[in-house]
């Protein structure tokens, strides 16, 4: 089966949600187009997301698609926290940034039944999720609205584990996508796989349809990984210089550049292992730190660097997700986007 | 143009030359199935390379490939080796090894003007170089006989090099390929990226054939690796069980196991990345090693735990090359994967 079977979309795209990057309107542009448009919710209030929803609905009658993240929200550790303020206090002082006045707490918010009761007048055609699934009870509930339900694999084992934990697809994630890794069975970074040796060896696995994730940036690109079994092709980092994502321009001009050929895992940003651009923090703490705490602790003390260097212009310490082909990023619309990567000629 | 008509093959498939797990017996099976085979010959005496190209040439009337190392050799240097026994010691313990009898040396010999000489009278079709290419003396030598010259870029700025100096295809090493890495103008991990991204992205930086390597295995995975725009398909792993090759009976059997599944890049085999099947040595050491001195010094200091350990049944201290994607593995012969890998029927 393939995705717009399962979904009830036109075309074999799915936008791949990108938190900090985007909203509602690039989710919205893409469902109209023919793809599944994907809001990013780990960064939304209630609030938002409620609204989020209000304006998707509102603006198109195709399906879209909400993601969220499953990570387990670690105990804060104090010592741990100290640790990794003393790795950044030389970038403080430059800035004169006072590490007493930085918040402390998590940032990111996983799956709940507070968001449960948030989506349920609006049942969502399908829900995404990142680290794993949430608990049953949560899931079953979700399920029962009749959304499906997306979640990424990065190595076999996962993929397993979510065909048999009630995902209806799976979302194969090679090393090349940009942003978090998926990973949830594993914290081990030599476990994670190109696309093109992941995808086929969990076809093999198991038999749900599986999508293909990392590294997709072209007509070719799609239709080489249906040619290889994939049920449809999720793609992210082409649509970041869309005039409809939220894309920073500090984060635009280095997409655009040809440091963007170099991306790399670090887990300096949140403590999880994400893929952006090389660059300051990245080069000179990371990319993978000893002392930045487990995800999503690390982003407090990150992020008065990140915007006291941003007031600069520079991208220093900003995460610059991108995946390691950006050879797909154009500055056009994303209905163009996702009609040129379906390979079709723009209609009307 | 595509690897057909550059090389005067039949199919789109090379078969990676792999030391350590073949010999011309691979490489004569493959190019008379219509394919290109490769002999390594890094690791070849002058005496066995000549009485190899004699056997090969006997053997088959088909182009053939012979596959050479463009290294640098490092001087000795006593205190790093001396480190690196360091490190080794507690398993020289184990068993009983006197660390005094190892000899020290660099194990596999660069493209040379030695070299140049045995290769002149045979004349070899294709001629393919791992780690850059030989300087430019030897290269125009081996180019007036009318070899067509094959090397391996890991990035964009290795694959326009090659291309400023002399390659006539470029075959491009995604992430996922088993065995050594070939990078040659960075030496920092971070910087390999998967063939799904690598391969679009050599394309459109230079005028060559580009060929794609690493994670194929199934004439599903070269079918989408033409269609993304590769002139032929390198593929290794999935010959290496094959009754040609010389796999040993312990790497056979890693293969055959899920233990195959978990790959990484090491550098504890011989000082350069190298992806192999994550075993005792990696694990414990590794997979990056720090006082393992650079490439090929490396492999002295670990030849006779390989041994040791070989005896006992065991590949604690192998290095058990194999790319990501192991699916293709079948214990078929070389002539049989060929036609798979192009999606033909066995013919007779």
């Amino acid at each position: 089966m393939n995705i717009q079977q399962l979904l009830g979309i036109e075309l074999p795209i799915i936008q791949a949600p990108m938190a900090g990057v985007q909203d509602h309107r690039l989710a919205i542009a893409v469902s109209n187009a023919g793809g599944l448009g994907s809001l990013p919710c780990a960064m939304l209030s209630p609030e938002n997301l409620s609204q989020a929803l209000r304006v998707i609905q509102e603006s198109t009658d195709r399906p879209f698609n909400v993601n969220f993240f499953c990570h387990h929200v670690p105990a804060p550790d104090h010592s741990r926290e100290a640790l990794w303020r003393k790795t950044l206090t030389p970038y403080y002082e430059i800035f004169g940034i006072d590490s007493e006045t930085i918040p402390t707490g998590p940032g990111r918010q996983p799956f709940s039944r507070e968001i449960v009761d948030i989506l349920e007048p609006f049942r969502p055609p399908v829900v995404s999720f990142h680290f794993g699934l949430p608990e049953p009870a949560l899931l079953d509930q979700v399920k029962s609205w009749g959304s499906k339900i997306l979640a990424s694999a990065t190595t076999v084992e996962e993929a397993i584990w979510l065909e048999r934990n009630g995902a209806d697809a799976v979302i194969a994630q090679g090393v090349e996508a940009g942003g978090h890794r998926g990973m949830f069975l594993t914290e081990d970074p030599t476990t994670q796989m190109g696309t093109f040796s992941l995808l086929p060896q969990i076809i093999d696995a198991i038999s749900l349809p599986t999508i293909a994730a990392g590294g997709i940036a072209s007509s070719e690109g799609v239709t080489a990984m249906l040619q290889l079994g994939a049920a449809g092709a999720q793609i992210g980092t082409a649509y970041m210089l869309c005039p409809e994502a939220t894309t920073s321009r500090i984060h635009r001009q280095a997409l655009r550049s040809s440091t963007a050929r170099h991306t790399a895992l670090t887990n300096v940003f949140s403590g999880r292992p994400a893929r952006g651009i090389v660059n300051r923090i990245m080069r000179e703490i990371g990319p993978f730190c000893d002392t930045a705490p487990p995800f999503p602790m690390a982003v407090s003390a990150m992020a008065p660097l990140r915007a006291a260097a941003e007031k600069q212009g520079s991208g220093d310490f900003s995460p610059l997700w991108a995946g390691q082909n950006t050879s797909g990023c154009r500055e056009i619309s994303a209905a163009e986007i996702t009609l040129n990567l379906a390979g079709l000629p723009l209609s009307g």
